[in-house]
């Protein structure tokens, strides 16, 4: 179910062609049945991953504002054990970010053997807003994709699976998903009046995310460009690609270091 | 005076063919003179470099043991301005670092703008005392110096001059030196019997040196090899090296924000 939203190396990407609502074919009920599942099936390869020692996840969301970034970190990555899953929050970066490449913040955060890392925004944010808002010179832009396919190629053969989930939403869906943030003043704290400025400069934002995935969008780094209107199915689709991913990397629970024989039923006592 | 040291992008490299002892024709006092002319000169240029706070220095040492990486550090970046300067020494990795690709411990520690990093070894281990011993296998060293270029090559689109400084001595002065080590209390920590066993790999670890910097030297990040016996010569050469490329990088104080005709002599009381 996921292999259509995957853009294959070298695809050339048209988002205006994609669907950003969609549900499968399924209904809800169905829909919330099937992501239950896929959480116990992926809590179950987590525990394994993390028991194993060996590989590693690395998980990037990219979207528009209230493209579902948060809510679908904690729908998909929160029902996990915290203790192998850890979140990274990029924001605009600090002085001292700034004051090295663009990818010094990101690398830091790389998941340790035995991790699931989930990126919310991620070093993307280099090839997009900064492209929109032409804050670096178009040059600068192209090698950037270079140094982040290269980038993580390098985490590739540490054994780190990458995946990139951008999450799509249209314009029209955004304007309602803010009216529905200041509506609720338990929102208003995802609210920026700068986001609406943001919206000026769609065009451009879709036509960034399109040149980014055809330029970074590997085997070993695949791209998904999720429709993210209807939430339950979103969250479907992303914890199918996560359980896609642990399964492909089928970790093993390590053999012990001790024969079981030799603690035989009551030894321990 | 270190072109001919320089290992040029491409160029086959044959360790045997290089002198490990050279005094450049100058006698002793005269190399001492320009050694303190040299760092005279770096002193002013780092402060710049500094001030400026848009460029920066990585300097990585790799020798074989006793080769001098220590004492040509202290030599040449001892008199620097230690809040620009800081030194890396990288040893056996941690159980944290080995959880992570190769380069994750070093890009941690490139420097940020306006600043000289030193590394004491670096990432070349990987390749050098990692192939030697057949720690990885072969293919996963061959894509190491592919990682290695990309890396530098980031970190060279950033603002950071990358220079490579292989110390150069023989297996038999190497000897020597150990036995210094061992005629002396004080030096008795920097000796490991481990160390004398490395000696039955020196034409592998000369072979693992060649292949890294035939691999590794680009016009962003090029390798020297400097004859480091002759102490007064190896540290007037290192300095030299240093001095060239601050000049090159031409670092400038910043305008000042303000008129200094704003504040006439007297105006401050």
């Amino acid at each position: 179910m996921t292999d259509r939203y995957r853009i294959a190396p070298g695809a050339s990407v048209s988002l205006a062609d994609r669907t950003t609502d969609d549900d499968g074919g399924l209904d809800k009920d169905e829909g919330e049945d099937r992501l239950r599942d896929n959480i116990d099936r992926a809590r179950d390869l987590q525990e394994r991953l993390y028991a194993e020692g060996e590989q590693s996840i690395l998980f990037v969301f990219q979207a528009m504002d209230a493209g579902g970034k948060d809510s679908t970190t904690e729908h998909v990555f929160g029902p996990m054990n915290p203790q192998g899953v850890r979140v990274a929050s990029f924001k605009a970066p600090s002085t001292l970010e700034k004051s090295h490449d663009f990818l010094w913040r990101v690398h830091a955060k790389a998941p340790q053997k035995g991790m699931i890392r989930v990126f919310n925004r991620s070093h993307y944010e280099d090839v997009l807003i900064v492209k929109v808002h032409g804050w670096a010179e178009a040059d600068v832009i192209e090698r950037r994709y270079d140094h982040i396919r290269h980038f993580e190629a390098l985490l590739a053969d540490a054994g780190t699976r990458v995946v990139k989930v951008m999450l799509n939403i249209s314009k029209d869906y955004q304007l309602e998903r803010f009216r529905r943030r200041l509506e609720r003043p338990d929102k208003h704290w995802k609210f920026n009046p700068g986001d609406l400025k943001e919206r000026d400069h769609w065009e451009d934002y879709m036509r960034a995310f399109e040149v980014a995935m055809e330029r970074t969008s590997t085997e070993a780094a695949p791209w998904y460009v999720v429709p993210a209107e209807t939430r339950w199915y979103r969250d479907l689709v992303v914890s199918q690609i996560l359980v896609d991913t642990l399964e492909a990397m089928d970790p093993q629970y390590p053999e012990p270091e001790f024969d079981p024989a030799d603690y035989p039923p009551g030894s321990l006592s």
